[in-house]
């Protein structure tokens, strides 16, 4: 008895040969680049153990799995199960969304496994991989699936895997500029995933712009049910958003006000939205696109400066102004861009990821030029912005200084990688 | 071009301005207060460097973050998606549920940190939060949110948040004389969180009588969609329980044995609830509402026994017990509670959080009656009960009455909270 | 008011009194049994404060609970959401898919910590459980619920719980012979969990074999929404199975290894999945069911050797290959089976878990015979393999060949247990 079979993807008749013969032919790449360069981290090799005698560890506890596994898990759910049930409010992109993300994302991840490895834990020749390299791919992939979001519905599976390839290779050039050249912080990714991520998207939809998808528009109708496939993805990236902007923050009291600072943020940020979502609507009804969307942008807003002393007020400052600039956004600015500037936004990644980006690498610039040695302690100040070294004498003004053209480099990669790749 | 918009909750035209007004004024209300009162812990604190010297810690690890994370993150599934999705089996509130779950928690958590704060975290005029403080205060809110299950379809919004506000003051009120005042042990609040979150609600529910409800009967019909979401809350909490009752036990063999006992416990409450579903229905067929809700009552009955010596099979019998009381509940007395006392339970919390944390206070009183030094070891007893400072000569039989008073308190709490804010 | 009730499970008469029967019957007895046999392991146990003396242990970081609890959680939620929600794409039996899965599950992991504990962790006529061995019981189930997939839609459930109890047993001894007699690494369980469960589940169904199920074909046609709540067991599967893979491997280097080894593993077979599934079908479209299981095949085929030093790369080539495996079996296989070998196999598990766990266990002793004392270094590779004791003497090609035997041990094991269920 033959499975019965669904075909929701797309029906491209080329594709049949297409998308074989890149899958295969990259995950081959893919096997011959990890033969040659990918080998274990110390913390993954079984000679740990006698390392751990050479550095006079007492317990495998010291083992940095243990200070991350558990984020970074947190992280895998946001970006397979967050990112694409977030795209199925779409009646008819569904499955299609968490399809593609998936195979996006597994693809990516190996890529981009490579490209950080190169910038970053490349050591005699090779790339030395632990947890937190496969934190950093995920986040990497993040900024992809949310450029996903903005050209949701107008590209084949194989366009997207171009654009995956090239947007991750941007990625780990504009995240090495900014974290080792401008030696910037921004472990929550405002910059290098957020603002990055959405510009390029963004600067894609333009030039893929078709006016006629305007007559499909009834694709877009949401129904009853993908509204709450839509909120599962909206929950758990809401739920574990303090494992994300936390999960590659220095061991001990940062990850630990990372996610405090977090938490406050989106909890401030639901309020706001649910106000204006409620204000800006015609008898007040509350819109589902802004619930599902706008109340994660607290959560964007604060990944530079989370593991800052932002301290839980200013948390929830960030995240009130936030929640009123997505949800205004969507109203607003979301048919303003698509009438006047032909940007086909599909999921208002403009509202949720590029604005809150934004404000999130200019709050980053601010903390950070505001730190002073009696807010955070001598060692606490030296330790949370690595002033060691080379950067022994780097003041805080001039960190924020740094922090602001951080956000700048990040667009300008954007627009160039976007225009380039579109 | 506009995005597609599905309206799915009330309809209230004066919602318009005042859901807005509510909100902006409370959270302004919270950022005020948080500037004034709530600062990092001294573990999420950038002095944490210095802090760690002076307390001669060699590790990272030591530091309550790790501890408790992982712990921390399964409760805020819980409370987000468990609470939320739970209560989608009714046709038409699918979205509302989770959408209004969604805004009386991101509210009902600030305000709890700063009411737990107070009462639990008040050091030198300011409020120190910390990872366990998150903790709490997704507890706190966890009982608001099973009082809503009570009252699902019968409130506006504003109506939640306005109980809210009151629901949390009057829990913090609550467990502030339990555990400190009465100095009794509840971990995983059977009492604190299940018996005076459920009683306040089913009084609320109870005043807010409308016999004309009973028309609208066919919205709370069930579709087949619908199952498989609640069954998504469902499995969550059933799975997440463990974290629940261990997450803020002592560290060590504490929060291993709350977890194991929570995990036996409701093992056997999954076979009791299909028997007695099966038994009680015409034709042995098994009813869906018993299995996404009389499942999960043996969490709720370890509550405040998981972390003492209860044994695993102890908790196969509070399992055993709890799965048959709640099905029998469903079945027999939630009928009985509508047509005689007027209370409309929509969601049953009656028998899934009411009677079993009655057991759980019952049990909890017992097993800690019960304790011996010989079961706890010499140390293991002091730590177990903290029977320390002014407590070090109270005796097990003691505590367990003490245990019993606490039930007490919590229903009375409950009975007079309710009926003000009904 | 009555609650609104829709019932979705078998309506056979009989079941009105056998099974609730069954179920208080074998719940009372594992009451009985747990009071006779089951404690609390040292580490869980009231105790410990004393024992962390005599052990010297400065931190309760070292208790096992925070090495293993949150894998034991991930592995939680692919027992109960994974694989009861992988299930629901065939349109009728969503619900029973879940609860059945609910319910098997819940009783199975009573007998198994029962089972294990007597072969692994009696002591003084104690079975002392930890954490460890909840996170086996669960491994134990897991091969209960693929031997359902085979199964789904043709049994009772009372034959269900009769099929877990027995497969228990069989599992255990099993487990027992490969682990304590053989001696053979298998953390992931490639052959115990996977090659067993599936071989077992795949007997039985053809024994259970029923020509005019053929007639029913409709009611295994899938719909739109069973697609994505199918996908949303696929994504928990895929997501955590590096949790999988490294639950139970040693602490430190091993765990850590075994994620990443995983997280390869998945990424390329989904890659490989999306080309084949592309490829054989007509027009190129991608088949829902190749992308909900084959996808996770490549989990499944580094069970034995994640936690080895099979490398990144290593891990990318075994995804690579199951994945083609995976997908060709469905379109070729799974047909054959069932016209030829009158094999009904609803769920496909032939191509999820046997063939890809049976390359597993090949993989696992090829990566086992090749070690060497350079590679993992000298401690590393006494610890890795357990060469201790009366192993002291044994070579990695030794090693490979026990290995080997273990493959043929779980396949025997598998058809003769089957064969007795059936």
């Amino acid at each position: 008895m033959e499975r019965p079979r669904h075909q929701g993807m797309a029906k491209n008749t080329y594709m049949r040969w297409r998308l074989p013969l890149v899958c295969l032919l990259w995950e081959v790449a893919m096997i011959v680049l990890f033969g040659v360069f990918v080998r274990f981290s110390p913390e993954a090799d079984a000679h740990w153990e006698e390392e751990k005698h050479e550095m006079n560890l007492t317990s495998d506890m010291e083992n940095d799995f243990y200070f991350r596994y558990p984020s970074f898990q947190d992280v895998h759910v946001m970006i397979f199960v967050g990112f694409g049930f977030l795209m199925t409010f779409l009646k008819r992109y569904g499955f299609g969304a968490v399809g593609f993300n998936f195979l996006l994302a597994a693809f990516g991840i190996q890529w981009a496994l490579l490209m950080q490895g190169w910038f970053h834990s490349f050591k005699s020749g090779k790339i030395l991989i632990g947890v937190e390299n496969l934190i950093n791919a995920d986040f990497c992939v993040g900024s992809v699936c949310i450029a996903f979001g903005a050209i949701l519905g107008k590209t084949s599976p194989i366009q997207l895997l171009v654009m995956t390839l090239f947007q991750v290779t941007l990625f780990a050039v504009n995240e090495y500029i900014l974290l080792n050249l401008l030696h910037v912080k921004d472990a929550g990714g405002s910059m290098t995933i957020h603002t990055f991520g959405a510009y390029f998207g963004l600067t894609v939809t333009r030039i893929l712009y078709r006016p006629n998808l305007e007559q499909s528009k009834d694709k877009q109708g949401s129904v009853y049910h993908s509204d709450l496939f839509a909120m599962i993805g909206t929950l758990y990236l809401w739920m574990y958003w303090p494992s994300f902007n936390s999960a590659i923050s220095d061991h001990g009291d940062a990850q630990h006000r990372a996610a405090i600072n977090t938490y406050c943020s989106l909890a401030a940020c639901v309020l706001t939205t649910m106000a204006f979502s409620s204000m800006l609507q015609k008898k007040g009804k509350l819109d589902m696109v802004h619930i599902q969307n706008a109340t994660l942008a607290g959560g964007v807003a604060v990944g530079t400066s989370a593991e800052m002393m932002l301290t839980p007020y200013g948390s929830l400052i960030v995240g009130f102004i936030c929640g009123i600039v997505s949800t205004v956004g969507y109203v607003y600015l979301t048919p303003f861009l698509e009438s006047k500037l032909h940007i086909q936004d599909t999921c208002g990644i403009h509202n949720l990821h590029a604005m809150p980006g934004l404000i999130g690498g200019i709050v980053g610039a601010i903390t950070a030029a505001a730190a002073t040695e009696d807010v955070y302690g001598k060692e606490g100040f030296i330790k949370a912005f690595d002033f060691t070294g080379m950067y022994q004498t780097r003041t805080p003004s001039v960190q924020g200084g740094f922090q602001a053209a951080g956000i700048v480099v990040s667009l300008l990669m954007a627009f160039a990688g976007g225009a380039i790749v579109g």
